[in-house]
């Protein structure tokens, strides 16, 4: 006997008796199947199959692209990327005839961020010795080359192929995003940038950085750096730099991932009020004050200066046009013990409707963020308090049951906001067994509207809020749980209805995402052919 | 302004404002803390404290025994894999005075393997220079040398310090064990190993190895070498080779942990089938065979003949005299349907009982196992079917909620059965927050029964089934949830009847783990001086 001379299987496949049954694509030529996460919106897959070795493959502009795209180093990074995830391992395969991958884009925009206009569409054609992927735009070659390394899989002899496909896709909506929240536990560079790398290949488009909250301040900002060097957990090992938020933001771009950072006022402001005095509300006891603070200090001009100043920062720090205001959770029992605020209260009629002040302090905010030309987002108590807010704030749901995010969100659009659906996807809730079946049956549009209310819904957002969620779990909490949402929000819906169907699929991928390193845990008893390497 | 020079704190204390009062020992000689974990039954720590360092600190053995200690390859390798642990960073502290770390027996047993007779008690007096460290045997000295590397903590400027303290210690419960399960998802060695060293930092003294159950065979057999060949979910890569299952008892053995594998039988056998024709029994549709398979077949003889030959074989593998049976979960309805079984049940005078059947089927296993000089432990479902069960068998209780695993335990103990408790740490299941605290406040000793019936409950063990575990997710489930009943099993109950208090040190001691390359998930908001580093 000699059982380690067998050679081993090499299927990226996922396995355990009885067998889950391979998804079926569309089909045009005989039976066949693929593993895509998420689902192209329009896929055909025959049974032919082309063979592709390390050796004799090659990347390609198109022929009239080849000078103008020379210069498109967004591309070329990701071509170097892409070319191990395609062939994991580069001694196998026989080389037999060459294989190409063309692209062809009708925009040459390598320099930029991608923002919310930002076409992600893609057509990828594979044929005998030649695939072409054409898109608008370099976000939409990115969607496809991920989706041209995944068709690609490995016989059981080592060898590579990739079957006969046409694909045109698109998402269905324009905002996928995660949220990871460094103020609960602060979060290693590396782990954000393995999020982010793990995010491209469910094609997630937005990272929402919960950057600071009360627990800590771990960004060192260049104009108040005692907001972090005394509000970090510690001024030096647990904060993010000028040069740690830049390497962020360019590890995102290259990957058509949208980095929206998020500084919640006036609650959840705990961690700021260490390195800036007069910043936050002075509680007090009777008469006075008790030594705890509470909200930033609505009723103080002081704090509007501050609010102006940071945000001129952060907003030129952080690209993208949207800029996450929070707003959220405010208790207004610290203002109502403080004689000021009282004060200002009464001079400005608010009588006692706490919610007035709290929307007072939002508009000027918003007003700041807009003069600084962002779009502000702000989670749903800012419209629940203040239906009045601009009209171009985009309103970011997270409570409630279905029920009532349904008629929230029926509520915001009927109102005119755009809308992100946060609250069917906080997943750093976690119970026991396949709760990711829960998130693949979301239905965002599910909701009573016009076909103008339904278009004002710009995505959903997968939460990992950070209350007991470090580097030591993050990565298998959030994968491959975060995937069905991925898909629910890229996918076409009535072709994905199924959590059974997509069960085998999303498998697969979870044995995908393993062999390239992400730490995505495990759906159902069984087995990857390349378990988790990095123990 | 130049934040990084300031020196970094080094207290391996875990952080959030408000920060956790810490927990306090019993005081000598003014207030000062403890962050041990398990606490100790006596414990006395004063103010006084002690400088150590790296360069000037020595193990030594007690006066009289260092010629007959020579030696002992234990404990050497002991004091080779705490000194980092102590010194964690070797280029800290300020040689001062030598401190010594002097280490007594009563019994040289350096080369056994410890099992339910091992005394784990043990004495530690810190004094001016020197440590004296008394113990029965040598996994006395484990757990002492343990407890030691927890006392030793460093200043914000990098000095080691101990401070005075007297402890006696021993373990309320002879038996704290953790299950890992293998064949839901094959765990690679590493993982196991690193189990047990976390396992070890927690005092826990058995790893119950669940290597076997339906999904695989990871257990690569001498006698059978096709139960693995054909029962694992990969036959190279997803094996424990005899060398795997040696550096396992090794590793263990060095630790002062028991290795008790189950071989679950006569249900939970699916994968047995697949590399031993004839063991399983057809499952019958009308008068022909379906063509599936239900538990190891109890009517035919060539069942009992496998299982002896191969309990003989793996009774003498695993050298510890306990031996799990398994026993659990038995279907009946494949029995029911095999006329070869039913004409079985009607020679024996078995009526349509089949638990009698099933009984039948333990009754010859647990002889078997007994004619090998092993103690049978079993599920509880054997004692539920069969109140004659061999006397000295253990039952191990998984069902229910507390009031039915209390009245099951009088029910056994009164039977004169040891008891084993694992329903309460079925900790596999996962629940939002902080369910660390509903495994802290079980008791096991809380069950109407006499005096003796309670000294028959040996322990508690912790269960990580693997329906959703493998190496990916692993350890930060396992750490530290499974410290709570680290605690509860050695500790002195009525010191430790509250969560509440126990959480500060909780909370420290999961730093410790972090410190030490253990991914303990955190607790709560907040954050430690060492993260993870191994992202």
């Amino acid at each position: 006997r000699c059982p380690r001379c067998i050679p081993p299987p090499r299927r990226r496949t996922h396995s355990y008796s009885p067998r889950p049954s391979p998804f079926l694509g569309v089909v045009i030529n005989g039976v066949t199947s693929t593993d895509v996460w998420p689902l192209p919106q329009k896929l055909a897959i025959s049974e032919e199959r082309y063979p592709l070795s390390p050796t004799h493959f090659n990347f390609y502009y198109g022929e009239d692209q080849a000078s103008i795209m020379k210069d498109c180093s967004l591309l070329d990074s990701a071509f170097t990327r892409y070319f191990p995830l395609i062939f994991p391992d580069l001694t196998s395969g026989k080389p037999e005839k060459a294989f190409s991958l063309v692209v062809t884009m009708h925009q040459k925009d390598c320099d930029g961020y991608p923002n919310e206009g930002s076409s992600e569409r893609y057509q990828l054609n594979v044929s005998a010795g030649q695939a072409v992927l054409n898109s608008d735009t370099v976000w939409g070659a990115l969607r496809g080359l991920e989706t041209f390394s995944q068709l690609v899989q490995q016989e059981e002899d080592g060898t590579y192929f990739i079957n006969k496909t046409e694909i045109e896709d698109f998402p269905s909506f324009q905002y996928r995003g995660i949220l990871l929240d460094t103020s609960r536990h602060f979060l290693p560079l590396k782990a954000i940038l393995n999020t982010l790398d793990a995010m491209a290949y469910s094609k997630f488009n937005v990272f929402h950085w919960h950057i600071v909250d009360d627990p800590s301040f771990p960004y060192q900002s260049r104009t108040f750096p005692d907001l972090s060097s005394k509000g970090a957990y510690h001024p030096m090992s647990h904060i993010y730099t000028q040069s740690d938020v830049r390497r962020v933001l360019t590890h995102a771009r290259l990957r058509g991932i949208r980095v929206i950072p998020e500084f919640d006022s006036p609650g959840h402001t705990q961690s700021w009020g260490k390195g800036q005095p007069n910043l936050l509300t002075p509680c007090y006891k009777g008469s006075s004050p008790s030594g705890t603070f509470g909200p930033i200090n609505p009723a103080s001009a002081l704090s509007y200066i501050f609010m102006s100043q940071f945000l001129k920062e952060v907003t030129s720090v952080f690209p993208d046009p949207y800029f996450h205001l929070g707003g959220d959770e405010v208790n207004f029992s610290c203002w109502q013990s403080n004689p000021d605020v009282r004060a200002f209260m009464q001079k400005m009629g608010f009588g006692k409707d706490y919610t007035k002040l709290e929307s007072f302090y939002m508009e000027n905010i918003v007003n700041i963020t807009s003069n600084l030309n962002k779009t502000s987002i702000v989670w749903q108590d800012v419209f629940d308090y203040h239906e009045r807010i601009p009209k171009d704030t985009i309103l970011h749901i997270w409570k409630g049951l279905p029920a009532q995010y349904k008629a929230e969100t029926s509520r915001m659009t009927k109102a005119g906001h755009r809308v992100l659906l946060g609250a069917p996807w906080y997943i750093n809730h976690i119970a026991y067994g396949q709760d990711w079946r829960i998130s693949y049956n979301v239905q965002p549009l599910n909701f009573s509207g016009t076909e103008e209310q339904k278009k004002l819904v710009i995505g959903g957002e997968v939460s990992m809020w950070g209350e007991y969620v470090d580097a030591t779990n993050l990565s298998p909490r959030l994968w491959p749980r975060a995937c069905a949402a991925a898909e629910r929000l890229w996918s076409d819906e009535s072709q994905t209805r199924s959590a059974e169907a997509a069960f085998p699929r999303l498998q697969a991928f979870r044995c995908s995402l393993l062999r390239r390193g992400v730490r995505a845990e495990p759906l159902s008893p069984g087995h990857c052919s390349d378990e988790y390497r990095g123990i």
